[in-house]
């Protein structure tokens, strides 16, 4: 018996209809669309009006098992990447189980900022690669609106609402995940963290009065650490796999800076044309960015395609991920 | 070569000093301590009165690698199921790995209320299965005090604060992890619920006046559910894996109510001496429960034992592991 692998075999997005362009933001906080744009590569984002992360996670779920003409009831787990789940518990796994109609499915939520998705590809992986499971789905999302404050000129403009899935199978031709490097560093929980809500600083009158329910973030530092780790990580990656330049067919980077996506490309040495960026339409949508990213480019995958997933976050977390695609669309 | 299995090769707990008598809670609450030890089991919790979650997860970490002669920077991953993370974001795990100096462990935080350890359990295991990881570190802890109504007399009495850990390592003798049944059914959830601090409701004022951020429960509710489902889970893997009341050395049950441990032990045919049970000293840990037992019972423990591990909890998320105890202490 060859070696299972666990490859991905489908993907789906979902973003909520409603845009918050850069003009937008211009009118409630002093910022303008030519700053923004310049700094973050990001032209506009989406807003999930009403409902919390599991409605978005349940439209991307939904159009998959469309897409893959699979019943709810064939999935085995659902491992939700997220950092703004519905509730502090019960998870927003089992919501979304619960919503779908997946009663043959267990999960859980796994929490690691930006590198929710790379993390949780690589556990619900191993599910696979162990013969236990055979069709496992990993969902990164995230309404960042939900603890965002649209005070902060420096984090409003950064993030946004959305979801995405893949489904993992088991593959016996060497293709899916096959191999990551992943690495954190909690020294850097300070310059990028939600201060308030959790048992270090329960919920009072006085942290929301505060605003200490938003994400706070020392820009510059983490836009450094960022830079570095991720760059590094993915040239690591590269090397360990024996991978160059031209054998890498994409990067797929965490969305958070198009200047951080610029300097990892070419660091790997990638040309502009094998890197996946859809920052510019919805932002940092945390946990959601790469299968949103897996998404948009689905239909231009081949089989056999070397592809990096790359993310930094908070945490600090940060990793890499090398994954041969399993089929063409 | 034989097949890799997840060995606990040792457990440590944490217990904050400060003990709650029943008597304590009845001069705050309407309540006695005849009431509540004749409905749970409890006689005592623990209370952590300073810090967050992370603090007692150290201090188990730290016992834990001091009894195995480790360094911090022998361990591959740390897994932290919690419900009452120091922070929304980032993970206590990498808080965790950063106090104690893990600084070649990645980690994060999975979700899974009362089931939380048996779910990580078996996550972690699957990262040692796989060949990938060396020294994994399952962290239940949480501090309950900070999602406690002290007004509500139906939950304040049930929960304490706690910690424990176990080391998984490789195994080829078959010593570990043998089989897990885990489930979830996402329509309890409106009965076990923090229902604030989330996407669903994200912290307000008003959200803290309501108390909405504290563990609802319908005990009644969770009480049958919980009976029927912890139950009928420990039987199906007793049957699944060949074994008998006779075969099967220990039940390590959730700590929710003393009623649901006697009716899964009864539903198993098991004798009370099989049966760990610490819930009068320490109440509720949720994510602590199952370590805190392995580690009052771990010298009493034998190389081989047969060991069935099963939970129930919000979500509802409940199932059952089998292991093999792997060595002698």
């Amino acid at each position: 018996m060859n070696k299972i692998t666990a490859a991905i075999t489908g993907v789906q997005g979902y973003l909520p209809d409603t845009i918050v362009t850069n003009q937008d933001l211009a009118k409630i906080v002093d910022t303008t669309d030519e700053w923004i744009l310049s700094r973050t590569g990001i032209s506009e984002r989406r807003l999930l009006k009403e409902g919390a992360s599991s409605d978005m996670a349940v439209e991307a779920i939904k159009g998959l098992l469309e897409k893959k003409g699979l019943s709810p009831l064939d999935i085995d787990l659902v491992i939700v990447a997220t950092v703004t789940p519905d509730y502090p518990f019960p998870s927003t796994a089992n919501v979304v189980c619960d919503k779908v109609g997946m009663t043959n499915a267990w999960g859980f939520d796994l929490k690691a900022a930006c590198s929710g998705f790379i993390y949780a590809l690589q556990t619900g992986a191993k599910f696979i690669e162990s013969g236990t499971h055979q069709k496992v789905l990993v969902v990164g999302v995230d309404k960042m609106s939900s603890i965002i404050d649209y005070e902060d000129r420096t984090t409003c403009v950064i993030f946004g609402d959305g979801a995405g899935v893949v489904l993992l199978e088991p593959n016996e031709e060497g293709y899916g995940v096959i191999d990551a490097i992943l690495r954190s560093d909690g020294s850097g929980r300070k310059y990028l963290i939600q201060p308030a809500g959790g048992s270090a600083n329960p919920p009072t009158i006085q942290t929301v009065e505060e605003r200490q329910h938003f994400v706070k973030q020392e820009g510059k530092t983490v836009f450094k650490f960022a830079v570095t780790n991720m760059a590094e990580v993915s040239a690591e990656i590269m090397e360990k796999n024996n991978l160059t330049s031209d054998t890498v067919d994409w990067l797929v980077p965490h969305q958070a800076n198009l200047r951080i996506i610029d300097a990892t490309a070419e660091r790997m040495g990638l040309p502009k044309e094998k890197v996946m960026i859809n920052i510019q339409r919805y932002g940092n949508t945390t946990a959601g960015t790469l299968p949103l990213c897996l998404w948009d480019w689905e239909k231009q995958l081949k089989k056999g395609d070397n592809i990096i997933l790359s993310a930094f976050g908070g945490g600090f977390t940060w990793g890499a991920i090398y994954l041969k695609w399993a089929y063409n669309s």
